[in-house]
Formats: structure tokens, C-alpha cells, sequence
């Protein structure tokens, strides 16, 4: 694929939910069709797309008919099978790479990534067996942090050790998944930057956001970040080596710790970004029209930015807030169409703004 | 329908086009549903929606289904028969009431309603026969315009009349169908406002655009429009009057005429309007989440502009634009997802965006 996906084309993308969702809604702005790959019914994505393939990612037959289907295959979130993989690419494109996907799936590949190509990360070590674990526990110390290699997300699959008297506790936590120590960050604060890669090699970044977390869930997104103009230049480059260096095309989600010594990279999503939804109610163009557009082999937006934003997601029972939100003149509001606020579920957000400071 | 109606309810759109496209879209920005009523096939707004009926307008069965599967019911257009109304509203509440169809689906209607409620118009005249053409020839003179009373749109269903000798041959245009002569208005430019009135008479309007037509069908929509600010303030009062007088819920688009001797009200539509796209690129709330903010029952965004903006609409061959205004960093794109760019026809608008002034 090298020229740009003609409008009227169908971008294929995996994964159903929220994010599935809005980059549907990029998509139709520009004119493409969109065809969501997504086990469960009634899902977010389905509500907005053209066609809602509803299959497994192990069913041979429905891949087959989505990979003939679609001009071009993205998707919303990186733990795709790599069987899926192998046999989707045989016969599309998959924007982002295999090789951002293989980096950003496993902690300890991840970690490794960064660091090789001159990013700071926590100290980490892998573990694989209870031997494996008082070893890192007597290299990194405590108090660190226990996590599985893969699938986890928002807190899960982590186990915190407050002194190395919790080695055992925490390996078990593990229930024999493969894990990654990693050594406590004394930082300030988070922040993040989405960056994007076009197909012809062009980066464009939003503002560097600052992120709260509540219950190792994002809370809000505060942009501009409360950081020096310098860290937030450092921010952008960091981005930028990442993006280069996997050879990507797409908007990637970059988490990073502000430090007395600097920024340290606390992990790369290589999709689209929880704490790059202000950008939907600051930017002309926002992350998911970015993807979109990088996927389609079009050029990108600048990632200009025309207000301030606080981004606060709406968890479960924050639904019952919306009549509120929705007579505040200031707030955007996203919701993703989930029939059950369960607790912990991402229901929705708001993006407030203000005048640019 | 006197509470606000729940995320998750579906809303019933009637139509199919780019209107109901990006209806569409704004109300899964709310976590509703839509289901469009529409009889072609591969439709814009069936690309966003959950669910495109496809049937003609006096398939009775079809419309019991609608009727009976959707929370809400609203419109893109304003032509719709009047058979599939009454079917419609004994089964499910219609939003805009069936007062603005009625009135903005017939110009003489509409203009003897504007003049009721003391708003200016063009002078006009009924003419149903050859005998009724001369008369208001000989009351109204020429130049002057005739148009049929029902179903014109963008340039069509009209003959203009240089002098009273083209009576006969502007007469003969209209094929038989009921009309109307509209006298010259000298005019220095035409601006449209937007507004929106909820179910419970709260009104808000955007700032007033200025509009640039060619060849009959609107080019350009510039905000803020060049006229003084007591005009603009005018314009928005006339909107409210309006949407006051038809005890109005939803999105309304007045056009208006800037004269020596003050504003004349053009026409008005009961929907969401070509001049209003520029609030997707300008505003927090944008006419499309108005007009389902309304029609949900839901409070209104405040009308708030952050941009100064140029609209300019795609026509046919515009599309091979596409490539250089999508590398345009201050152009917000808009495509419509129709298959052939035909000669006259609107495939999609750009929204150029400047600092607000």
C-alpha cells in the first residue's frame, strides 16, 4: 500500500469497543467504510460501523472473509492472537506493524525495546520462577511491582511489594505467568504524549496530557500538563524516537514518568490512547482521525491544539451523573453506548475546556 | 415524552443522507442508537447507524416497524409525506412537531406564517393558474422569482422573470405545480442563523454565517458574517420569534436576507442546515448534537463559538481537492461517503478555521 486509501474504502479494525467506536466515527468523516472484528454482540464500535463481523479471533473462516474484505487492517488493541495475525497479514496490510504489536504485547520485550534504543525505563528484571524472583527482588529491592508479561490492563495481573518479604506473596499473585519486576519510580507526576506516524515517515504529537489515576484506572487527563516547556519538548522527542525506531504508521500512546532526573518511559500502547481523548474537544483533527488518517496512507493533522482540556472518564456509577454534565456548557460528552455501568467499566468520558492559557 | 430520554434509547431518523449521517454520529457521541428510515440502498447515514431500514415512505408495514422500534422520531428533510406522518406519530412522539413540517413544506405557508408573526418577507404572491401569473406580475413586478410551493431545493423548481414577458414562460416551468412569485429583494448579502429550542423552551443560537451561493447551492458559510453587531443580534432574535411561534423542538435553520432597510427572512428549514456545518469545526456542541440534544429531551450546549470559520462545500468534481486539502492544517474534512461524485451533487465540506477574531 503506497498510495492513499481512496475515500469509499473499508478500514478493517479489531477490537469492538470505545476506541474501535470513535476511530469508526474518524473514519466516516473521511469518507471510509468501517468493518468491525469483534467477538461480542451489541459491542460500542458495532453501533457506528458499516459491518460488525462477530466472530472469534480463532475462527479461521470469518478472518478470512474480513481480510478479503477490507482495503486496509488497524486495530484497538494490542493482545491480537498472533495466529490471527499470521493470517491476516497474509492477505491485508496491518497498520500499526507486527513488530510494534510483538514489542508492546510483553512487558519484558517492551522494557528491553526502550532501553536499547536509549530511553530510560524503571529497573526491571524478568521472573519466571520463584528462584528467578528473590533474585530481582535482591537486584531492584522494594518497594517495586510484580506484573505479568502480557494481557494486563488498569491494575490487573499486578502485585505491589512493599518490602522483599512480599517476594513470595506477590510470585504467587502470579498464578505462573510469566512476570517483570519492576523498581519503584520516585516521579512527580505522569504525563503522556500521543504521537503520530504517517506511511511516508512524517511524526506529528499532541500536547504532552498529565494523568491521574483512581484505582489503577485513568482518572483525568489535564492538558496542558503542569511541566516545564523543556520537559514537555523531551516528552515529544521521546515519542518520536519511539515512532521512528518501530518503523510506525499510526498514533501511539506514550506513558512516561517525570523524575528529579528526567522522563522515564513507563509503557507504549501502540493504538489509540485513553489519555489522548481531550484531543476530540481541543484539536481540529483528534487521535482517532490521526490514526485514521495515518492508516490510510494520508497526510496528518499538525496536532495544533485550540483550548485547554481536563479529560475525566466516567467509571460505572459516574453515569448517574450525566443529567449534570449534560447542562454544563463547558463539557463535551462521549459516551460508548455500554447497556451496564458496572462497576470499574469505562462508560464514557467528558472532555471540559477552557480558553488556552 | 416529558423526561429526558436514557442513553442507550434509539433514536428513529427519517432520511438517509449526509444530514442524517452526522445526525447520527452525534448521537452515539450520547450513547444513543439510531435507526435510519430510508429507501436507497447504501446510504451516508447508513454507514454510522445501528440499523437502515430500507423501504419506501408508503410501505405501511415498514413504517409500524419503525414506528414501534425506535424511542424517538426525527427527520433530515422536510418533504416527508404526509400519509407516513400521520402513521408515524400515532405510534411514536415526532420531533420537530408536525406544525414546522407543515409550514416549512409549502412556501406560501411559510411565508404568510413569517409575516403573521411580524417578521419581513419578500413580497409574494399564490398563482395557480396563468391567470394568477399575470396578476401577481401585475402587483409584484419583475424581477422577480417563481417557485413551485413544494419540493424545491438547492435552485430547482424555479424560474426567474427579468421582465413581466416572462410570465408566460416562468408560468410554463412550473409544469402545473402550485406556486408562488416572490418579488426582487435587493439585498447586499444573505446570513442564516441556527437555532435550537428544547423541550422545555429553553432557546440557543449559533453566531449567524454568511452564505455564498453558486449556481443555486450554497458555497460558502462565513462566521462571524461581516455585518454590524446589532444585525447579528437581530438575526437571533428572528430565530427565537420563530422557533417560539411553532412551540418548536430541535434544530432550525433561518436564512435571511441583510437589506437597507433591515433583515428578510428567505426561508426557513426544520432541520438541522447546510449553513451550520461550520459549528462541527467551531463549537463544543455542534448543530447536529443540538438538534439530538433537543430532540432527546435533553439540555441544550450554549451555542458558543471558539473559531472563526469558513465552510465550503465539496460539489462533483471538488473531490479531486481531496488530496490537497487533507494535507491543509487548518482544514477540518467532512465526506459524505457517496459513491459517485457526480456533477451538482454535494459529496462532502471542508471547515477552514481561523483564530477567533
Amino acid at each position: 500500500m503506497t498510495k492513499p486509501l481512496p475515500t469509499g474504502s473499508t478500514i478493517g479494525i479489531l477490537g469492538g469497543g470505545q476506541l474501535g467506536r470513535m476511530l469508526s466515527v474518524a473514519a466516516s468523516r473521511l469518507g471510509f467504510k468501517t468493518c468491525i472484528f469483534e467477538p461480542g454482540g451489541d459491542c460500542p464500535a458495532s453501533h457506528v460501523a458499516n459491518y460488525h463481523l462477530q466472530a472469534s479471533y480463532d475462527d479461521r473462516d470469518a478472518l478470512a472473509k474480513f481480510g478479503e474484505a477490507v482495503d486496509v487492517i488497524t486495530y484497538e488493541f494490542e493482545n491480537i492472537p498472533a495466529s490471527a495475525l499470521d493470517q491476516l497479514e497474509a492477505l491485508c496490510e496491518v497498520r500499526p506493524n507486527r513488530r510494534a504489536l510483538t514489542v508492546s504485547q510483553d512487558r519484558l520485550t517492551e522494557k528491553a525495546f526502550l532501553q536499547d534504543i536509549g530511553l530510560k525505563v524503571a529497573p526491571f528484571m524478568g521472573v519466571s520462577s520463584l528462584d528467578d524472583m528473590h533474585k530481582a527482588v535482591a537486584q531492584i529491592g522494594a518497594p517495586s511491582i510484580l506484573k505479568t508479561r502480557t494481557l494486563g490492563y488498569d491494575g490487573k495481573g499486578q502485585a505491589r511489594l512493599r518490602s522483599p518479604d512480599d517476594a513470595a506473596d506477590a510470585f504467587a499473585a502470579m498464578k505462573g505467568a510469566e512476570a517483570v519486576l519492576e523498581g519503584f519510580v520516585d516521579f512527580s507526576c505522569e504525563i503522556s504524549v500521543i504521537g503520530a506516524r504517517a506511511a511516508d515517515g512524517q511524526v506529528a504529537c499532541f500536547d504532552p496530557g498529565e494523568n491521574v489515576h483512581r484505582d489503577g484506572i485513568l482518572h483525568t487527563t489535564t492538558v496542558p500538563a503542569s511541566v516545564s516547556a523543556a520537559l514537555r519538548t523531551d516528552a515529544v522527542l521521546i515519542a518520536g524516537r519511539v515512532l521512528n525506531a518501530l518503523d510506525y504508521v499510526g498514533v501511539l500512546g506514550v506513558e512516561l514518568f517525570v523524575t528529579p532526573s528526567g522522563l522515564i518511559v513507563n509503557e507504549i500502547a501502540p493504538r489509540v490512547h485513553n489519555s489522548g481523548h481531550w484531543t476530540q474537544n481541543g484539536c481540529l483533527i483528534d487521535q482517532f482521525e490521526q490514526h485514521i488518517r495515518a492508516v490510510a496512507g494520508w497526510p496528518l493533522g499538525d496536532g495544533g491544539r485550540h483550548a485547554d482540556v481536563v479529560m475525566e472518564n466516567l467509571i460505572g456509577a459516574d453515569m448517574d451523573r450525566i443529567g449534570d454534565l449534560s447542562a454544563d456548557p463547558n463539557v463535551g460528552l462521549h459516551l460508548y453506548g455500554k447497556a451496564d455501568a458496572k462497576a470499574g467499566r469505562k462508560m464514557g468520558h467528558i472532555n471540559r475546556i477552557s480558553p488556552k492559557g
